[in-house]
C-alpha cells in the first residue's frame, strides 16, 4: 500500500513522500491516522535539537487519533473501522525498571514517532499493546488530545493533588494548560504563572487565577494568594532557572514539587529549602496504560474544551508551514495536523 | 540555685561561668544535665558561622540526658530523679506548618539550645512538653545519643525503608552512620560512601559495605552492587556538590532521595535525571515525637554500639578543648561532655 508521509529530513526541513507500507506484522495492527497535534518535542526534533536520535529519515508524530485499517496475525480485541489512540511507548521488559513494574520509563524505552516511525503518515503500523480504543462517538480531532492529556493525567497523579489544595503551575504552555485542567479536576485551586500575554489572556478565559513574574513578584502573589501558606503542589513546566527559583520559594511546608519540564543543563536548586521546609520533588515522565483512561474519561467529560485549545488544523500537505508558524513567538495553543483525505 | 555553665563568648570561646538559675516557672521542668554530646551544628557555632543567630552570652548545647531536679506549676506525669531527654523544638502554634500539623518545622521555631538556652550546663529549665521519660535502666551516657538517633529516625520514616531494598549513604559522619544503622534495622541493603578513611575504617567495623569515591567510581561501584538497578533509598548527608551529583546519578528508577543535609549554597541538580527516571526527593528536618520513641527503642534493642559510637567524654571544665579537637580532621565519631559531678 502506498502511503503518504511527512519525513524529517533536518535543517527545519519536512519533504511529503509516498510510501510503501507492508502489511501489519504480526501483533501489529496498521492505523490509518485521522489528525496528529504538534507536541513541544516535535518543535525540538524540528529545530535540528534531536538530530543525532532522530536522524534524517524519519516520520515523527505521536499526538493521534485514527481508525484500525488491518490487523496482523494473532491480534484480538480490535477490529477493522474501530477509533483508537496509540500510547507510544514500546518497552524492553528486561531491564530493571520493566523488573520493577515501571515499564512507562523503560531503561531502553522506544518513543514511538521518535525512536521509531511515527503518525504524520497515512497509514502507520504499530503494536497492537499500545492501543486504546475510543467511544464510537468520539470526535477524531479530539481524541489527538489524548496524549498530551495523559501526560497531566499522570503529573497530577503523582502529585496527588487533593480537593482544596492549592496548586501553582509555572508555566503556561499546552502541557501547563492542561495540568491545570486537570488538578482543577481533581478539586485543587489552580493558579498560573506564565509571562506571555497570549497565554495568560487564554488561562484567564478558563477561569484560571494568573500571575505574570515580569509584573508582580510571584512568590509574594502566591503567600498572598495563600494566606502566607504558599502553594500546597507545584508543577515546575517552564524548564527554566527562574522557575526552578520560583517552586521552592512558593511551595508550602511539605509542598509537593513535580517535575515536568525537560531540564537540559542542570539548574542550580536551592536543597537547603527542601531541607528547612520538608519538601518533596517528584519527577513524571510520560503515562501509564491508566493514564490513558483516565484521559479518555476527562476528554468525554468535556474538561478539555477542545474546540478553544485546538487553535488550528492544516492538512498533512502543509505540514511544513504549520512547524514554521510555532518557531517564533506563536499564537496558537494546540497545532494540529489532519492527515486523513475527505 | 548555682549552676556551672558553658558560655559562647565568640571567637571560638567558651567560658566557664556560675550562673544563677532561676526555678522553673508554670509549665516548665528544671533538669539537672548529665550528659550533653558536641553536634556537628555547636561546631558550627563554635567557629563563628552561627554569631548572627546565637549572639555572645549562650550557652549551647541540645544532644543531652538528664535527671529531673525540679517540676514548675502545673506540670503533671513526670517526678524530680526521673530519668528525660529534651526533644528541643519549641513552636508557636499558630503558623501554617502548624496548622497543617508539621510542628517540628514550625516557622517560628525555636531550637532550644540554638536560640533559647541549651544544656551545656548543670541546671536546665525547660517547657514540659519538650521531654520524653527514659527506661529507668538505661545508661545517660548512652540516652545523650537519642536526639541524634532520632535525627535517623526521622530520616529514614521520610524515605520509607523497606525490607531488601538497597540504601546508599552519601557522607559517613555521626548522622550518616545513625542513617546506615537505623536503615539496616529497617531491613535495607546499607552502602555508605565516604571519603574519610577513619570514618570508612568504623563504618566497615559495623558490618557495612563502603565505597570510597577517592578511589572508586562511586556510580559504577553501586551499578555493580545492586546488579545495575541503583540504589532504591540515597541519603544526602555530605552538603557537597560531588554529593549532590552522586545522588541522582546513584539512585534507581523512582529512587526516593532523602535531603539531611544542610546546603549553605544553591548546588547544580540534574532536574532532567529527575523527570528521565521520575526520581523523588524529601527533604528531612529535625524530628517528631514519634522518632524518639522509636530513637529511645532502637538505642534500648542496641541498635548503636554506644561503647564504640561515643569515642570519648570529657567533663565540662574541658568543653574548650573538646571543640577545639573537633576542628581539625577528627578522628572522633561523638564526643561528649560530661555535665553532672560524680
Amino acid at each position: 500500500m502506498i502511503s503518504h508521509a511527512a519525513v524529517y529530513r533536518g535543517d527545519r526541513t519536512f519533504t511529503l513522500e509516498q510510501k510503501e507500507v507492508s502489511d501489519p506484522a504480526p501483533g501489529q495492527v496498521q492505523i490509518q491516522v485521522a489528525y496528529c497535534g504538534i507536541c513541544g518535542t516535535d518543535l525540538h526534533i524540528f529545530l535540528g535539537h534531536m538530530d543525532k536520535r532522530v536522524g534524517f529519515e524519519r516520520t515523527i508524530g505521536h499526538e493521534m487519533s485514527g481508525t484500525v485499517s488491518a490487523l496482523g496475525d494473532g491480534v484480538t480485541g480490535f477490529e477493522v473501522g474501530q477509533k483508537v489512540v496509540v500510547r507510544p511507548l514500546d518497552h524492553c521488559g528486561e531491564c530493571p525498571a520493566c523488573k520493577a513494574g515501571h515499564k512507562h520509563i523503560c531503561h531502553n524505552l522506544k518513543f514511538i514517532g521518535i525512536d521509531t516511525e511515527g503518525a504524520f503518515q497515512e497509514l502507520w503500523n504499530v503494536p497492537a499493546h499500545t492501543l486504546h480504543a475510543l467511544p464510537e462517538g468520539m470526535d477524531l480531532a479530539h481524541a489527538a488530545l489524548i496524549e498530551p492529556l495523559a501526560v497531566a493525567c499522570h503529573d497530577v497523579k503523582r502529585a496527588q493533588v487533593k480537593a482544596g489544595e492549592t496548586v501553582l503551575v509555572i508555566g503556561g504552555g499546552p502541557i501547563g494548560l492542561l495540568v491545570a485542567l486537570v488538578a482543577r479536576e481533581a478539586g485543587g485551586h489552580v493558579i498560573i504563572s506564565e509571562i506571555s500575554e497570549n497565554r495568560l489572556n487564554y488561562a484567564q478565559k478558563l477561569g484560571f487565577t494568573t500571575i505574570n513574574p515580569k509584573t508582580v513578584d510571584p512568590v509574594e502573589q502566591t503567600n498572598k494568594l495563600t494566606d502566607n501558606k504558599g502553594a500546597d503542589v507545584v508543577f515546575e513546566v517552564s524548564g527554566t532557572q527562574p522557575g526552578v527559583d520560583l517552586m521552592t520559594e512558593a511551595a508550602a511546608t511539605r509542598g509537593r514539587i513535580v517535575m515536568v519540564a525537560i531540564h537540559a543543563t542542570k539548574p542550580a536548586v536551592d536543597l537547603f529549602r527542601f531541607f528547612w521546609r520538608e519538601l518533596e520533588l517528584f519527577g513524571a515522565r510520560v503515562y501509564r496504560p491508566e493514564d490513558y483512561d483516565e484521559a479518555m474519561r476527562l476528554l468525554d467529560a468535556g474538561v478539555v474544551d477542545c474546540s478553544s485549545f485546538i487553535t488550528d488544523i492544516k492538512p498533512l500537505a502543509d505540514i511544513q508551514e504549520a512547524f514554521e508558524a510555532l518557531t517564533g513567538n506563536p499564537s496558537a495553543i494546540k497545532s494540529m495536523i489532519k492527515i486523513v483525505r475527505d
